[in-house]
C-alpha cells in the first residue's frame, strides 16, 4: 500500500511522517479541548470515544494516527493552554488528572501559538496580513517537517460581513486586499485566505464567513486545496438532523420545531452579542427548515454564565399524524458543548489530510455530517450523511492506496 | 405494467379488484383507528400522514389503493366499530366530525366481524378452531371477490406460552392440533395457523407468539405465504432506535437508557397484567439492547388509566462522551398510541399484499422497519431500516411488473 | 346573618339578588371560557374545578353563587359568543357537549355585550368615552337590578403607554380627559376609569396600564372602589412563585431560572407584537426577580400558532446547594391557557363584590394571590399569598356578616 | 440569655462547650458530606448554603454553632472517612479542594467511628448489644465533654421487619431483649434504643424501623427524649410535596402523579434490593397519596451505576382542570442526593440540640419538614411545615431562654 505520507520527513515526535494541526482560535475552549484530548490520546490516557474517525469501520482509512498529530495556531488570547486547560478542569469540564498528565504536550503545543490577527490593530494590507498568517503555518510545517498542515477554524464567531462585490470576483478582490486603506475581508477570511496562500487543506468549524465567500473559495480551488464547513454540527443541530428525517420517514409533518439553548463559556459570552448571535442562529435555522419543512421555528440563545461550559437545549416539536392527531416530542440535552466538538475537530484534520492526499481539491460535500450549514451539498439527515461519509472514506482511501 | 391483481373479480366498492385487511382484534382501538382512518382516506376526508407508503417514493409501487382495501375481522368484543368510535372520539383521541362522516363505512366494516376464539370457551380440537377461523377469512374473500386478504393481528397482548416441542416440530404439532384434549397453541398463534389455511399473508402487530413458532412459520413458508412482525414499532422504541445508531455514528458510548411509559387505553389495561408486561417488556428490551450496548436499561410501563388514550413516555439517555465526559439526553413523547399504530396497519396490508403478488414465502426480513422485533433481521437502526424498505420496494414493484 | 345583598331587587335569572360580571373583551378566549364556565356551573353540568373560591373553606363566605352571576361586556369583535364557543370546541379547548349545553346562557350573555373602544376611532373626548362606557355598565345594573356589577379587564394585552404627567395627578387628567384633541389614556384605562364612573368594583387580569396610573388608583380609592390587579397568574409564574420560595425555605440559592413559552391562540397573536411582549415580559419577569433573588432570568414568549390555545412552558433552574454543589430543576407545563385563567376570573368576580360589599376601597393586596404583579403587595410566594388570601376572606365575611 | 448548655464542661475544639452529632452509618456517602461539610464550615471554607437553620429568622435560635459540633459514629465499613471523601471527589460530587482543606478533621472524626452492629455476627441478647453501642456514645460524650450527643441514622435502608407483639409492648420487649436466642429488633432499631439507653436525642433519616415501633417510642418518651424521623425528605419527594399542596390551593384536581427515579451510589445499590425498595416506596407513596389525593401513583426506584452520586427523578402530573380539562406537568430533578442530605443532617443535629436543652420529649412533629413520613404529624405540606417550623423554633428557643 502506497504511503499517505508524500515527504519522507518524519515527526520529532513519534519518528513517523506527521500532519499538522493549525487551530485559529488556538488557546480557545473548542481547541484547549482538542489539544489536551490529542495529548490524552497520544499518550494512552483516554479512548478515542467521540472520534468519528476512530469507529470501526473507518478506522483503518490511510489518516495520520492521533499520535501523529502536531498542533499550533494563531490566537489573540495570552493565556497558555496549560492554564486555560486547569480553568477547564476547575469547572468540571475536562478531568484534572489528565490536565497533569498533559501538561509538557500542553506547553509544546502552545509554544506553537502564534498572534493572530487583531481587525482593531490593523498590520498593513490584507495581502500583507495574510501572507504574515500563512508565513506562520509554514514555518510550522517546516520545522517539524511535517507532511501537511491542515487548518480549522475554531475562533470567536463573527459578526457577517457586508456584502462587497470583492466577495464574488477574485481580481476585484486581489486588487483590495493589496490596498492597504481597504479591509474586505473580515479576520475569518484572512486566515482561510492564508490557508490557501500556504497550501493547507480547511476547515470552518465555525459559522463566520471563513472560505465561503465565492472568490476565497475559487481560488481554494484552483490552487487544490479541499476544504470542509461549515459551523461544526455537535449539539442540538445535529439531534434535530437525526429526529427530522426519521419523522419524515414516518410520513408524519412537523407543523412546529421550537427550541432554546443556555450556555454560559466564552462561546456563551461571544452569542450574548446580537450580532454574532445573528450568525449562529441563521446558520442554525437554515438546516432546520431545509431538514423538517416545519413552519414554525422559534430558537433562542440565552447567555447563561453560572452553566459554565454545559451547554442545554430544550426543543419542543409539535407533528402532526394519522388522521390530524396531534403528537409532540420534547428533548432536553445537556452536554459539554467544547466535548462534543473537540473529537470532530481532530477527525476533520484526519479526513481533510485524506483528501489532500487522495489529490481533492474545492468544497468537499461529504464532510456534511461534520455541519450545520454543508456547503456543497443540501443534505442534513444526519443518517444519510453518515453513509456519504463512510462511502467517501471508503473511495478517497482506495485513491491514496491507488497512488 | 401487469396488473397486480392476479384475478378477474372486482371490488363491489369501487368497482376494481380488492384487497382484504382481515384484524384479529378488529374492534380494538388500533382496529377501529385503521378501520375508520381507511374510510376517511377512501372518502377523501383525511390525508394519508402517518401512512409510510403514501410517501413520494413508495407511493407508486403496484400496491392495492387505499379505497382498494376491504376490511374484516375477529374479535371477541360485542362493541360495534361506529360505537367504540364514538368512544374514542368522546376520549379526545379520533375527531368527532370524522365519526359521522365515516359511520356507514364503519358498519359495513362492523358487519364483516366474526366472533373471536375465546381460549376460555374451547371450541374442539385445535384443528377443528382454525379451520372454523379460516373458514370466516375465506368466505369474506370470496363474498367480496378480494384478490387477497391480508391478516394483521392486533388483538390484546397475550401472556408467552410455555415452550413445548411441538412448536417446533410440524408433525408434532399437527398431531396435538388433532387432539381434542391438547391445546398446543395460544389463541395469537391458532389465528397465525387459520391464516396459513386461508392461504392468507399475514403480520404480527402484536408481541404475542403468533407465528413466531418455528413450526408455523416452516409451514407457512411451505406453502407461499409472506409474513412480518413482530410488534408495532411506533412511538418510545422507535425512537430509541433513531436515536441509539445516531450515537454510535458519532462514536458516543451509550451507558445507560432508562424509560418508562404510561398509558390508559385498552392496551394499558391489558399490560397493567404483570405477564402480558412480561411480554411486551422483553421484546422492547431485546431490541434496546441490540440497538444501543447500553448495559443498564430499567423500562417501565404503567397503567394510568386518566390518560385514556394518551401515552407518555420518558426516556433517559446517559452517554459517555469525549475523554470520559458525560452528556445526557431526555426525552418525552406524547402521542395516541393508537394513531401511530393504525397507518402502520394499512401500510403493512399493503405492502404484504405486494410481497404475495410478488409470489415471496416465508419472513419479509425488510418490513423491520415497523416492527421492535423483526423478523429474519438484526437490523434495529431506524434508518438503516427504512433504506431496506425503499429498496425491497423498488425490487418487489419490478418482480411483480415483470410477472 | 345580614345578607350581602345591599338592595332588595332580585335577578330575573334565579329569583334572588344577582351580581353582574363585566368583562371588558369579552368575546375574548377567556371571557368566552368564563361565560360558557359559569353557565356550565349555575346548569349543574360542570364541579367548579379550579375555582379557588369554591375550595372548603372558602366557599361558605357571603359571596354571590355562581349562579347569581350575570354576565355582560364590550368588546369589538363582532364574533358572538356561542359561535366563538363552538370555534374553541372544534380546536379541541371547549368540551363540544358544553357547548351544546350552553348554548341559551351564551345567547343571553351576548346580547349584553356592548361595542367596545376602538382607539383608531375616536368617540370625543376621553370624557365622553368613558362616560358612554360607563352608561353601558350601569344600564347593564338597572336592567338586571343587580346588587353591584364587577368589571374585569380581559382584553388584548395593550403596548404600555409612554409616562404622562396626567397619569399622576387628578386634576392634570381630569383636563386632559376633557379635551377632545388630547388622548391621555390607553384604551384599557379608559375602561378602568369608566368602572369608577360606574361605581363597580374592578379587577385587572391583563398586564395593560388600566387603573395603575396613580390619578386613576387615587380616584377610585376615594369614591369607595375595591380594585386588585394585575395580570393573571395562572400557569408558568404562579409555578415559579411556588418554587423559588421552597428552595428560599431550603437555604438553596437559585443561580438562574431561564423559561421559554410557546403559544398560539388569540393571546399568542398578540403577544407576537414585541411591543405588547414587552409588557408582559416585564411583568413576568419583575416577580421571578422579587421571588427568587437569581442573577440571570432569560425569559421568551414564542407565537407557534400550530398550538392553538394550548401553552407550553418550559423553565430550567439552575440552583446551588451545600459546599457549592449545583442541581437542576426543569419543569414542563402544559395547558389550555384559557381554562386556567376563565375560574380565576369567576374568583375575582365573587370576591371584589365581598370586598364592595363589605365597604373596601382602594387596592386589596390580599388578592395578589390571582395576580403576577400583585398591587399593594411585595408578596410573590403563592403559599404565603395563599394564607393571605384566606385570612382576608375570612375577616371581610365577618365584616359583611357584621353590617 | 441563660445557655443552652446545662453543663459547664467545654470542647477541646472551639474553647466552648460543644454537641456531638453521633452517625449511625458514619462512612456513608451522606455521612462522609456531612462531616466534610461540618469541617468546611467550621474551618470558614464554605458558606452553610443549603442548611435551613442557617437562614435569617431561624439562626439566631440558640442552637450549637456548626463549629461547636463534633462528630462521631457507628459504621460496619472499615474505609476510613478520608478515603470515603476521595472517592467522592473522584465522582465529581465533592469538591477535590474542600478535601484537602478538611483532611485533619475527617481523620479526627474517623478516629470516633465505632463497629457498628452487624446482624449477622450476633453480639449476645439485643440488650447486651444495644448496651455496648450505648456505652460507645456515652465514652465520646465524655471524652469530649460535650453537653450532649444527637444521634441520627445515615445507615443503609433495611428491609422492614415482619410485626411481632413485642414491637407493641415495653414489658414484652424488654424480656426479649434479655433472651440471647432471640432478636426482636432490627438493626436500625437496636440502634435507637441505644441512643435511648444513652439518654441521646434521636432522629431517623431512612425509612428503617428504627424507634418508630410503638415500644421504642413510649421508652423514649418516658425518659425525656425528643425524636424526629422518618425518611429525610430531600427530593423529589420535597418537591412533590411542594407542588401538590399548590394545586390544591388552586382547586385543581390531581388525577395521576407518576415517577422514575434513577440513582447509583451506594443508596442505590441497596434500593436495587427489592426488599429495601419496598420500605423506601411505601414510605414515598404515603406521603404522595395524603398530600395529592391522586387515585393513580405509579412509582419506581431504579439502580443505574453509571450515575454515580446524582439522582435523576422525572415526575408525570397529570391534573383535571376548569370543565373537565387536562393539563400537564413534568418535572426532571437532577441533583447529588448527598449534598441535599447532608445539610438537613447537621439542621437536625442543631434542632434535636435545641429540643433537649428546651427539656422537650417524645416525637417533634414540627421537625416534620425534613421527613417524607413525619412522625406525630399529617401535614406532608411543604410550607406548611416550614411555618410549623420557623413557629416551633422560636417557641423552644423561647422556652430555653426562658430556663
Ligand atoms: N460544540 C461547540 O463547542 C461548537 C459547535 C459549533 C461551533 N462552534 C464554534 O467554535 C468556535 C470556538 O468555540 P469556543 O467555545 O472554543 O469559544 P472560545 O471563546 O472559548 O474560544 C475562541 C477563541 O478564539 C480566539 N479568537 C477570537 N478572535 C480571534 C482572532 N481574530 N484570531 C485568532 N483567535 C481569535 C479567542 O481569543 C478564543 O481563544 C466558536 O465560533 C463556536 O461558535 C463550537
Ligand atoms: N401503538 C400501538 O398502539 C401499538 C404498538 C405496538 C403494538 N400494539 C399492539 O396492538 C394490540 C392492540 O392494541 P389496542 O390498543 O388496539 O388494544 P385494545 O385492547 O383496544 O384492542 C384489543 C382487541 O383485541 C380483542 N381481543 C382480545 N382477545 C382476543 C381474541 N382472543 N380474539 C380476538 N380478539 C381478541 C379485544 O376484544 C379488543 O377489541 C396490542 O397487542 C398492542 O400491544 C399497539
Ligand atoms: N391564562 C391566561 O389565559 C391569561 C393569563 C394572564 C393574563 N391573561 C390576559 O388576558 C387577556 C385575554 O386573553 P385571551 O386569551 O382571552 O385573548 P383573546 O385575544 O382571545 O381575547 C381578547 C379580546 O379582547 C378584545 N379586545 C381587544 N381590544 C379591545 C378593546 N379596545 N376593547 C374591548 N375589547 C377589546 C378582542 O376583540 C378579544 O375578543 C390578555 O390580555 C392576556 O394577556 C390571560
Ligand atoms: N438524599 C439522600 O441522600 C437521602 C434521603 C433520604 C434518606 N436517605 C437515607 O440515608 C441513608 C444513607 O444513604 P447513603 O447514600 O449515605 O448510603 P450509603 O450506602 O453510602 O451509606 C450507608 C452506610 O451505612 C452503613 N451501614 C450499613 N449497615 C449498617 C449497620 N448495621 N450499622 C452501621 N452502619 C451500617 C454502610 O456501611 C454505609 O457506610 C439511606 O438509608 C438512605 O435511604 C438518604
Ligand atoms: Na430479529
Ligand atoms: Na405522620
Amino acid at each position: 500500500m502506497p504511503h499517505i505520507h508524500a515527504r519522507a520527513n518524519t515527526s520529532a515526535r513519534t519518528g513517523r511522517p506527521a500532519t499538522g494541526l493549525w487551530l485559529v482560535g488556538a488557546r480557545g475552549s473548542v481547541a484547549t479541548t482538542a489539544a489536551l484530548g490529542l495529548a490524552a490520546l497520544a499518550g494512552g490516557h483516554a479512548a478515542p470515544t467521540g472520534c468519528v474517525t476512530a469507529r470501526p469501520g473507518l478506522a483503518t482509512a490511510p489518516m495520520p494516527d492521533f499520535e501523529d498529530l502536531v498542533i499550533g495556531g494563531h490566537d489573540l488570547s495570552a493565556c497558555p493552554l496549560p492554564k486555560r486547560a486547569e480553568a477547564l478542569a476547575d469547572a468540571g469540564m475536562l478531568p484534572s488528572r489528565l490536565v497533569t498528565l498533559t501538561r509538557d504536550a500542553l506547553e509544546a503545543a502552545d509554544a506553537e501559538v502564534r498572534p493572530g490577527h487583531d481587525p482593531a490593530r490593523p498590520e498593513g494590507s490584507g495581502q500583507a496580513t495574510a501572507e504574515r498568517l500563512a508565513s506562520d503555518i509554514v514555518a510550522f510545517r517546516e520545522r517539524h517537517g511535517l507532511d501537511r498542515v491542515v487548518v480549522v477554524d475554531v475562533a470567536s464567531t463573527e459578526p457577517l460581513p457586508d456584502p462587497l462585490p470583492e466577495h464574488d470576483d477574485v481580481s476585484l478582490l486581489t486588487a483590495a486586499l493589496a490596498d492597504p486603506d481597504r479591509a474586505p475581508l473580515p479576520p475569518s477570511s484572512l486566515y482561510a485566505y492564508a490557508a490557501i496562500l500556504a497550501g493547507a487543506p480547511y476547515a470552518a468549524f465555525t459559522p463566520s464567513a471563513c472560505i465561503a465567500l465565492p472568490a476565497l473559495a475559487q481560488l481554494a480551488t484552483e490552487r487544490g486545496i479541499p476544504f470542509a464547513g461549515q459551523d461544526g454540527k455537535t449539539g442540538q443541530t445535529w439531534l434535530r438532523t437525526v429526529l427530522a428525517p426519521a419523522m419524515a420517514a414516518r410520513n408524519l409533518r412537523v407543523l412546529s420545531w421550537s427550541g432554546t439553548n443556555l450556555l454560559g463559556g466564552g462561546d456563551g459570552a461571544t452569542l450574548a452579542d446580537p450580532d454574532a448571535v445573528g450568525s449562529k442562529l441563521s446558520s442554525k435555522s437554515r438546516g432546520l427548515r431545509a431538514v423538517t419543512g416545519a413552519g414554525t421555528t422559534p430558537l433562542h440563545i440565552d447567555y447563561v454564565p453560572d452553566l459554565g461550559d454545559v451547554k442545554v437545549a430544550w426543543d419542543h416539536v409539535h407533528v402532526e399524524g394519522f388522521l390530524g392527531s396531534r403528537l409532540t416530542l420534547q428533548t432536553t440535552w445537556s452536554a459539554y458543548d467544547s466535548m462534543l466538538a473537540a473529537p470532530l475537530v481532530l477527525d476533520l484534520a484526519r479526513l481533510l489530510a485524506l483528501a489532500h492526499a487522495a489529490g481533492l481539491s474545492g468544497p468537499v460535500p461529504e464532510l456534511g455530517f461534520f455541519f450545520k450549514d454543508p456547503w456543497g451539498s443540501d443534505v442534513h439527515d444526519a443518517a444519510a450523511q453518515e453513509r456519504m461519509l463512510s462511502d467517501w472514506v471508503r473511495r478517497t482511501a482506495a485513491r491514496v492506496d491507488a497512488r
